[in-house]
């Protein structure tokens, strides 16, 4: 059955050049000079050094009114002046996937403001977002985003502003890739 | 990594004799005699007809209320008393997994009363979900219940009104499968 998804390959080959491997928390990866993005059961490249895989699911959190807002604003990944690229692999805690739903919500956008931080960045920071935990993947999400040089500053501001969330308390483990595409 | 989960097999054996197996909606699957129920990465009963995989995933409809609730009432499969089962298996069309989860969660509890018509159920009818949707399985879940066999006529009324909310007009597949333990 077809579903929706990549793998991201890590090794010495790849379309996007990695300029820097950063562990934010938990456990690392090993160091990588480029990532290849292949469809989800692209075996062709499994000499390399590690693979993440994630599905595009259906949204959890998003509501009517906010998806109308994001997809008013939002573009599309693989502009070609949007040759900065991102790559977060992240896990969450066990405390976080035993919380409800209402109560995830809460933290996601009540407290945290995730969307709605989010919006302002739109269209210039273009992003996906990968579901890996139900697979049995390492990473709970792998967080993609594209965006152009000039955009750098704008990125790092975002991602800073994500760290000091409620929500972010959540996340155990998280690398932070920044990307050039060749 | 691990991830809960199962995988159903479908054949000549298995510690479930298939009593009927009938459609609901959409198309079927091989008329099999047994189920086994086995581990998700499960490949000794590959010679099976056929077979279905889920996860066990977070709640994600189920607010904090509502599960003190279910927790405080529910019991766990295994019972042996309960050597009546049923697997449904099911798919929602692209219309559902389209709406975002506020539209999603009004039409499974204030509309359908998922949660509340279910609850009076228990702990009679015991049950686990199983997600297979992001896995790129055929279905989308897998469900699952037992029961003792006083409870069919039960069983059959808690379907039957399933099948009549607005949230079974998202159901474009379902399979009804009724199981003895032996």
């Amino acid at each position: 059955m077809s579903v929706k998804g990549c793998t991201i390959f890590g090794g010495t080959q790849g379309e996007w050049q990695v300029l820097s491997q950063k562990i934010i928390a938990g456990e690392g990866l090993p160091l990588v000079s480029h990532l290849h993005v292949g469809a989800l059961e692209d075996s062709a490249w499994d000499h390399s050094a590690w693979k993440l895989r994630g599905v595009i699911s259906n949204v959890r959190y998003v509501e009517k009114s906010e998806r109308v807002a994001l997809v008013a604003k939002q573009e599309g990944l693989g502009r070609p002046t949007a040759n900065y690229g991102a790559l977060l692999p992240i896990k969450k805690t066990q405390a976080w996937w035993d919380l409800t739903q209402d109560e995830r919500r809460d933290i996601f956008e009540d407290q945290s403001k995730h969307i709605e931080a989010n919006m302002k960045y739109l269209p210039n920071i273009a992003r996906q977002l990968y579901h890996s935990r139900d697979l049995g993947e390492e990473f709970d999400f792998l967080t993609w985003f594209e965006y152009r040089a000039e955009d750098s500053d704008m990125f790092d501001e975002m991602i800073q502003a994500f760290r000091e969330t409620v929500e972010w308390k959540y996340v155990q483990r998280e690398i932070d890739f920044r990307l050039l595409k060749k």
